[in-house]
């Protein structure tokens, strides 16, 4: 078997595993045991010599002329991907698309527990979301000197966004998903962003729609 | 004056464009005419290099020494981006997300016109967002009919995504910005698909919090 090399493999790799990973749990819950990668491409839509090779980033998961066992790679980019290393996140900001979060967006799935969530609106602070109560922001500091942030996950408007952060970095936490739309200046290196910016999601859009 | 070749220009590219284009506006915004490359890197967090290759593409911006001109650029990628050229956007799903999109998703700025939403639950059709009044889904067949529909935007369960999907490219819409999480089979070729995948970013960040 092939020792995983974690660091070295690619960004764009990683970032394709996810999508891997959905759908090696679909064809699971569909009763596929194994799959060629033939069928993984074209379930996926990538080349089959490009599942091929990023799947070679992490071992062996087939045997030749056998396909792939969808059960053990599963498991595999499950592991890869730390889904089953669980890590504590807040959320802060509860409007629409906080609430959205709370509401539906499956953590534990994904290896996160959702431990506590913030707000300034007195609207929305002491209401309960999917079994979580809402804080008010001023318990923020004191809720961090007694639990566990891994991540933050900001939902805030932009103006509050730069002084939360400096706010949660000097709080310790190191990792934030950042729904902002704002630019998080450069920070340590030891602070992890992950930025989800629907404005350059929709002006890519239109630049395909006009250039394709 | 170097000819813009659209079509030559890289997807990874590209997908920077709208960063540096908030950039520039907030510069503008803050009164700065000029910049160099340099302080380009430092307010964007990329190499100086970097800056130059991407920009390179577009043809002239700047006077070898002089640095670039915030306004003409600005100018620039927001034409290669398309953000002069409206078109129209439809909504379907007014749950939390769809709500939180139609509420403050400032889809003029980047060159959309948001002209309606649709909802199959009986608690949301009628209601009124940011001026849209939301229209039951049993209304979408005729209302393509009678109007454009460039993009639809998906905030749709996942069970009922493909159906739509599929209902949609019927009445001629050729691109979606896909919010389900639901990875949309291979369609026509001719058929545009942004997909905003919230699992997708959380497992990219869980791999860098295990690995960085």
């Amino acid at each position: 078997m092939t020792i995983l090399k974690k660091n070295s493999v690619s960004d764009a790799v990683i970032r394709r595993l996810p999508r891997y990973l959905h759908k090696l749990t679909e064809l699971y819950e569909r009763g596929i045991e194994n799959a060629s990668s033939n069928f993984l491409m074209e379930e996926l839509n990538i080349s089959a010599t490009g599942i091929r090779q990023d799947f070679c980033n992490f071992g062996e998961f087939g045997q030749r002329g056998c396909g792939y066992n969808i059960t053990k790679m599963r498991a595999r980019i499950g592991h890869i991907l730390g889904i089953d290393e669980e890590r504590h996140l807040i959320i802060i900001g509860v409007d629409d698309l906080g609430h959205a979060l709370l509401q539906n967006f499956p953590f534990e799935q994904n290896g996160f527990r959702l431990e506590a969530a913030f707000d300034i609106s007195q609207s929305v602070v002491g209401t309960s979301v999917h079994g979580i109560t809402v804080k008010p922001m001023t318990e923020l500091e004191r809720y961090a000197q007694h639990h566990e942030i891994d991540v933050a996950v900001l939902t805030t408007p932009q103006v509050a966004t730069q002084d939360i952060v400096t706010k949660l970095i000097e709080l310790g936490v190191r990792a934030f998903w950042n729904f902002t739309n704002v630019e998080v200046p450069s920070v340590d290196s030891d602070v992890l962003l992950e930025n989800i910016n629907f404005a350059d999601s929709i002006l890519h859009l239109k630049y395909r729609i006009l250039n394709d």
